[in-house]
């Protein structure tokens, strides 16, 4: 409301900064936009990211403009709303300053940080260029390449062994990330690809989802976890459960005493919190969280928020929520109530997280959702999923276009986006094993394939 | 046809090995693979590329995935073709051996070379970092990046002579990839952006198209340079005529005596012949084009083809053919039918190319069509464009979703793919003169527009 009431009246509208447009950062923008305040949104891309469909990205089912779209646009019609690309390198607290990356320094009279989360390779960090993780359009690309490319090598590959490394998925993690990636490359194996190789079939693929913990899906209840574990099998995903990877090297995979040789190895094990939370100079918990009070500020700090995956909030259940899209939307919204409630002199509410359910998919048909008293899975679970995601792609004006686009990769198992752009890393491109390039069969057979097929 | 006259009864099929996967390579392998012979198709990427379209990834109307589609996908059906994804360094004439990158040999009894061109720098190869041109998709990709980058940084930069030199985008050469790429950002700058940006109004932006030659789009007789220089200009695009680059430095554009402050300039003024035809070691004409007889063969090697942009064919007008598509397709197709009259014991074929016409659009509905008697310009032109590349999309399974697409982007202005993805390059990502950010205008008019807003 333009509301009389507006804090200080006469003088500017107060100026709230809020650090990345993920989904906990774009609710709260959109929810505050409507009062008299200045909102400057900052994020170091230029695009707001439906993060649930990135593995859809990285297996390319979908494009990276099919689930990303400019903040810009997203925001547009607020005139009270700038946005800016850039990198926030720290906060001055006592001055009230956002520093960027660069010298820049943004200047906030309230301040929302909600920069999200990286993967944690559990202090294993060299592990990362090896074991790429899936949070950023970037990290879906490289997937995406890496994916194809072992495919593309394979075909030349002359050594049945080699090749066999070269065709074995490891993906470490298995909660929704790693199930999602799990089920989508053994379908992308038995039924994309099919018809597309001469020198191996891609059913010969090897997909392992490891799981260090004695379950997939440890979030959920256990039987959902148990009926996961049962799809992806189905699929041809082979699971282990109890599986601690204990090395990473650019040929293998090391579990206990078992080496997998492999090429391509997918992280989805763990959440580190954006480096932001240590810059801040308060104290964090192991993952990087910073731990906020019941109404999302920072301690001692009731002019600045922290939401989403990079807070900690335990106040509701003794245990941190999870990181997940529901819990930095609510916390979005809570935190733009509670600073228009501050700035109108109302005192701030609690944050009461509300869980709706949590689903995951497995595959083109299949998943498992936990809607509290119901479980479901298979079919009805992924139609769910479907369900939510097409009509949470709030904002997006081609929400249509991505549904067909659905429909279409459905219906014919087609990949509309399997392409292998940008650079391939150096450590792929000359594979130790991988040599002489063989020419095609020349066995006859293939004339009277040439002749049939006419 | 699985014919009884196949050349050598009883052993092997010859084995055709085409390089490249453009039009040329790909028309090429389409026609032969119905004749009893082995074919290897071997590409530096393991897609086709629908390169008239790829100006609008560039311009970010479309998503690679839409003009791009996985070689191994096109081919499938044709059980005695394969796919290698490969990178070629050379050609052992003599021991009829492909060469590869990396160290690998592809032995062939018949070859074909369609590694199509590149731009070419006129001796000044140093600009190229500062000026990328337009034929790969990581082209595309990079262009998409500095434009969307341009305005980004326009929009933190205070100083206004700085920010108008981060507004004024400058394409290198008139043909029609340079009159397509003008048009399209004029209008990204007039329409889609209009409302993206604070601190400027994207009708700041300076378009400039330089052609060094007396009139754009030498190609097309001259009512429709005229035209097209008309229908660019009422897009508000600055052309210059007779205006050759003498200089392309990180902040600036030098025309004869005039400096024009930009850091944006992309290239399109020329064509240099994929480097494969020199490493042939036969003679080639100053573009880097590989002579051939009439047949389309090698001199002195009838087992050799060279067609498309590779190809310097002068038999038919005493004029080179231009690289266009449609040259490379009735190429590719021609080379097809040789290699198959030779397999059968036929004489070869001269080669006729039948030009259809000529294309180029200039934005969103207007154009030039030059087809022969008949000159088109304007919106039916530009519908004629529409029209011919639509149903040209052969092979794109998902062409009505790239309709669709379309059509969404032209009632809607909104462009699907702004995305910033990949790295900026460092040159752009610390610029000179760029300094703090500042903070949004703190007038007061923005609450009350905030307030207009609801």
């Amino acid at each position: 409301m333009a509301s009389t009431s507006a804090p200080v009246a006469g003088t500017a509208p107060p100026h709230v900064v809020i650090v990345g447009a993920g989904f906990g950062g774009l609710y709260c923008a959109r929810a505050l936009a409507r009062h008299p305040v200045r909102i400057t949104v900052l994020d170091q891309h230029n695009y707001h990211l439906f993060q649930p469909l990135l593995y859809q990205v990285a297996t390319a089912a979908l494009s990276p403009g099919q689930i990303a779209l400019p903040i810009r646009a997203i925001l547009r019609r607020f005139r009270n709303v700038q946005v800016l690309l850039g990198s926030v390198a720290g906060v001055d607290l006592a001055a009230r300053r956002v520093l960027l990356d660069g010298g820049g320094r943004v200047p906030y009279d309230v301040l929302v940080l909600a920069t999200g989360s990286r993967h944690s390779y559990f202090g294993h960090d060299e592990w990362e260029p090896l074991a790429p993780g899936l949070k950023s359009l970037d990290d879906a690309l490289e997937m995406r390449r890496r994916l194809l490319w072992a495919y593309e090598v394979a075909e030349r590959e002359p050594d049945p062994a080699t090749r066999q490394a070269w065709l074995t998925f490891v993906i470490v993690g298995g909660g929704p990330t790693g199930v999602e990636l799990a089920g989508a490359i053994a379908e992308i194996a038995r039924h994309t690809l099919v018809r597309d190789f001469r020198h191996f079939s891609p059913a010969q693929s090897r997909v392992l989802l490891l799981e260090g913990l004695p379950r997939l899906l440890p979030a959920f209840p256990e039987d959902l976890s148990a009926s996961a574990e049962r799809q992806l099998r189905a699929l041809g995903v082979e699971v282990r459960t109890g599986a601690r990877v204990t090395e990473v090297t650019p040929g293998a995979v090391q579990v206990g005493d078992e080496t997998i040789p492999t090429h391509t190895v997918f992280w989805s094990a763990g959440n580190a919190a954006s480096p932001l939370g240590r810059a801040l100079g308060v104290e964090v918990d192991r993952a990087g969280r910073v731990p906020v009070e019941p109404d999302l500020t920072l301690p001692g700090h009731p002019e600045v928020y922290v939401i989403g995956d990079l807070a900690l909030f335990t106040h509701q259940t003794g245990q941190p929520l999870p990181a997940l899209a529901p819990v930095a939307i609510q916390q979005g919204e809570a935190a733009a109530e509670n600073i228009w409630r501050t700035l109108s002199g109302q005192p701030r509410a609690r944050f009461v997280y509300r869980d709706r359910g949590n689903l995951a998919t497995v595959g083109r048909q299949a998943g498992v959702a936990d809607l509290g008293l119901v479980h479901l899975e298979g079919l009805v679970a992924w139609l769910a999923w479907l369900f939510v995601h097409i009509f949470w792609l709030i904002g997006f004006p081609n929400r249509v276009l991505v549904l067909l686009q659905w429909a279409w990769s459905y219906l014919t198992y087609e990949r509309g986006a399997r392409l292998i752009t940008g650079q391939v890393p150096s450590a792929l491109r000359a594979p130790a094993g991988a040599a002489a390039t063989r020419t095609p069969r020349a066995d006859g057979r293939q004339s009277e394939k040439a002749a049939r097929a006419r």
